[in-house]
């Protein structure tokens, strides 16, 4: 089996991490993955939402959205229909799977908001802004911890994403555009650096699936995430 | 282990399925898994969404919403304040779902349109949703198929929907709200009759999952959703 | 003349009233008049709105909605479209009509919020709200007394309604669905025991009515709103 | 009794009404009832509304509005935070009450759109929106029959509102905002040139009133609206 | 060059200022620019926005609207729709044109509010409701400096609007709605007793100005705002 | 006198006009004008708006959207709380002004929509959108024409938009945005290749300004589009 982009069934796209784009954020990270490219920024906060309030901790929270032409067709902007569905959905992805990273007592009072904006679209804008916005989160986490306005360094965990699928009847890691759209089974990833799952979803778009693929799914994800967490601990010095 | 409830970690709570309770709907079905109730009603619309026209297939949506004093605490009508991420991601899983049971080519020019309301919550009303909504789903293409509307039936598979849980450290099927609140992790299996999985959403609550936990999960989950198929065809006199 | 249902002119469908269906609500009623069901769950609230407070006294407010498929053809859902006239209208005139029935000083302090969802609807929903809306908001005060977060008891006056209608050119009681379609004249009354007025409103639907006809109307309503609080008092044991 | 303003019970406040002060509109009058004053103008369209079409009539619709300062305190504006529940309820009203006046088959194929704008606001805006909207509408009428555009004149019959209240224990006609504060029942009364009613609306805000009450009002805005219709067709020229 | 109606190109049209029109309002003033009519009132509240809390300095805000029959074809509600670009536009210039003329620190702890409501419109509603707005503003100065809730009178400087443009090849003032509908240019002056600027907005609708033709609108637009502000001070009595 | 950036009076940011930055638009420009960077897309659609249909002309319209991190605070995101006024403002202004460099009944039948989302700003952020948005107009005009689809270009003018401003007293052109917020006067000019004006809009943000002050202010404007029209010139390779 070939992939229409020549890539191996087990290869990512190219994975590009540039950090500090944004004279204002506290921490920052283009983040491209093959032709998806993914802005995050890191906003730190004075103050935490109610729900946190009074309980020792701190929250992170992330917000998502899509240049209109980020994609093949036009979209209309959400400014003015509002957002949909699928953008909250995947914004409480992001910021539950950010969290399992941090531990929260470690940034009491402060709430740090990470907003991934995607600029152009080719799949996979959900694993790219959990990896991206994970970057951003490190880097604003580094800043506060430099400035002493926090004790402990906060990241318990490296936290990257990736999907994987089963395309053409085979499993395949990295699924872009083209091969999203054709695939029986897409499922997302969010893991630790330990293989650990922090988030598994997995959906049979055309064909349901049975659990011995979603044991091959699952290892062929490990390989990509333990790939992404070299990258992102590269682009953060560490 | 003692559940809070005393059922052993294999055991579902009472559940019941009531048909045919609304006079106007074409199909319905009162679900109660223990106190956690939904009114699923399906409603037969003569013509689909624009994105299905001209291509040989009808479609299945969902509805989901809860009544605002279905909560311990009342939560604020959604017709007020819009609907929440929540409701977006809840009522396009209970459509992904209940589409993966049908062969859509068979209702060509229909819509059919699930509506779930949570008349009182405790715990696992997306589940629940998904098993009581495929009942009323059910019982309107039977009613199509009788008056000679499509010829036909366009039921493929069964499917129910279970949530798992890790709570205190054992793995225990179908968590009830008191379960869920300090519960690990947490997942919901959607599986059909054969016992491959339409959907898997995994999520760590308070701690990562290993590869090997999840195992467990599913299997526990096949076994819950074996028993609620067996109510399904029961209810329906299958 | 004969009335499609076969019922008498001044006959009241089959009223059945259950209480403390929800295992959450501090009151609860779900309140059949014949096809026409409708829940209502009290919430006893802490906090007064802005224009009671440093008044002296609580307050008593209503919500009204209807489940999407409680209508013989299913309605668009509000928390999509947001609430309709007709839906401000009626809780406004449910909140309206029982606090005509309480004592508000005695409730200094707390507001209750009644909750009317209509399960099935067959004409006559917002008089069905009103009069199983008392019912809740009567067991929420008594448990609010029982509990001796309040000194003195707040109810005081049984608070029903009813709609009658000129149909045929006749005057009945309590119109369905299918008579409120034709009748010539609609009108509700909202009435205490003492067959006192709280609220009327009648509407000339095709032609005006004279005001010998709506004394006709009125002893028709009275009549019904007697054997309304009868059922009233038995439910809540008094 | 005396009333503040020094009318006698069964008096009305000076009533005004300005025709064609509006230049583009088919029909306006500016209505004046005390310091109440209410812009009414009338928009004749081509078209329909969906559930008109093919009945072989026309419609007559009404939409109302407050200037934000038209009120003792200012209130926000409704283009800025949505109609409120009141608004539709006025709106609704004058619809139905407009309606009632009109051979709406007489205006086939025609919508008219009445605007009822309150420039300044002293109680009985609804009531008053009513009357003027009316002449506004009848002139509308007036010109679509001398263009030709319609074959008969649509105007059944002439059509204006009246309030009526309890205040301190006394029945008063014509409720000017002072009174309608205090007053312990208030009812509006639509009705037309014959003494029937088309529409009644009585609410106890204070205290319950009794039927012997109810039909003491009703006399009294019988006595006002001839006086009103008086002054509409002198305004018309009829 | 003659114009349609017979004005000379520096002519304005008959302007008129009622004031003191609404009895509710701290200030207000009906003018009357031809057939443009504006209701501009003031309300004086107690409070200031978050931005200028404790900044030593009151603040000075508008609103504009328009009924909706105020123009040739009826336009949607505002209150339905959502205001539109072109009120948020206009209501901005409003409010800091009219900033322009005051002495916020004079005023501090106060904001009025300036609604322009547009009650016919025919060409230049937004620079009327600078002009008219002014006047409003001045009366509530004027108030609260002669019930000394102020020490200062804040008003610095009489401040005007007015719009010229470029018709069939000629410099005009005053454009009504014909000939701002046919005009290559459209600009608009707001400017103080002294001749200074305070805003311009000049747009090539058709065809691009040169600088040159610029300086001759603004010449223009200088004698047209002398005579307005020679007739606001009639106007306020000054 | 001296600008904080070093810059002289008259000398413009550092410039950079990227083309084809975006694999699915028709034309794109990534804008950089000093710390300023807008991301200018074009998308053609088959079809125009309802007030253009059968004029035998096209249309061009703009949108505007910032990222909620590209200023120095965190703003919320449009997304969640709607287009606020300065957003309307901006998209209406570089609409107009694309529009005044177009033939637009060369694109009868099409529309071209630009959008322009602010990744940083600095101040200036709707003059470089219009800059970078006329620069992708071009290069979808060039596609279109190129491809057949349109038989004449349809660019008949070079359009570019600058910013000056008097700050401290002296007129300096290019504001960034700690200029502009110590500004007296801030004015923004839309010209064209031949030194004519399109737009001028000129707000006295804390002094008025007078005549002469407007004409340097012009002079200093027209040295700066003749820069950037040179620049887009080189970037489109003409």
């Amino acid at each position: 089996m070939a992939r229409s982009s020549g890539r191996l069934p087990t290869q990512l796209r190219k994975i590009q991490m540039q950090i500090n784009v944004n004279k204002h954020a506290e921490g920052s990270c283009l983040i491209k993955c093959g032709d998806t490219h993914v802005m995050c920024t890191a906003t730190v906060e004075d103050k935490v939402p109610r729900w946190v309030k009074d309980t020792g901790a701190g929250w992170v929270t992330a917000e998502y959205g899509m240049l209109p032409r980020s994609t093949s067709s036009r979209m209309d902007r959400e400014s003015k229909k509002g957002q949909v569905g699928r953008t909250h959905e995947i914004q409480r992805l992001i910021g539950r799977s950010l969290r399992a990273g941090m531990d929260l007592k470690a940034i009491d009072g402060f709430q740090i908001k990470i907003d991934c904006d995607v600029i152009q679209a080719d799949g996979g804008t959900r694993t790219a802004s959990i990896t991206g916005g994970f970057v951003a989160l490190y880097l604003a986490c580094q800043k506060l911890h430099q400035e002493g306005r926090i004790k402990h360094f906060p990241i318990k965990d490296f936290i990257a994403a990736i999907s994987c699928g089963i395309v053409n009847g085979h499993v395949v890691l990295d699924l872009d555009y083209e091969e999203d759209s054709i695939a029986g089974t897409d499922a997302n990833f969010v893991m630790n650096a330990k293989g650990q799952l922090i988030e598994i979803q997995g959906t049979a778009e055309h064909a349901p699936f049975s659990p011995a693929e979603l044991q091959e799914l699952l290892s062929l994800a490990q390989s990509g995430v333990d790939e992404l967490i070299a990258l992102q601990k590269k682009a953060v010095g560490k």
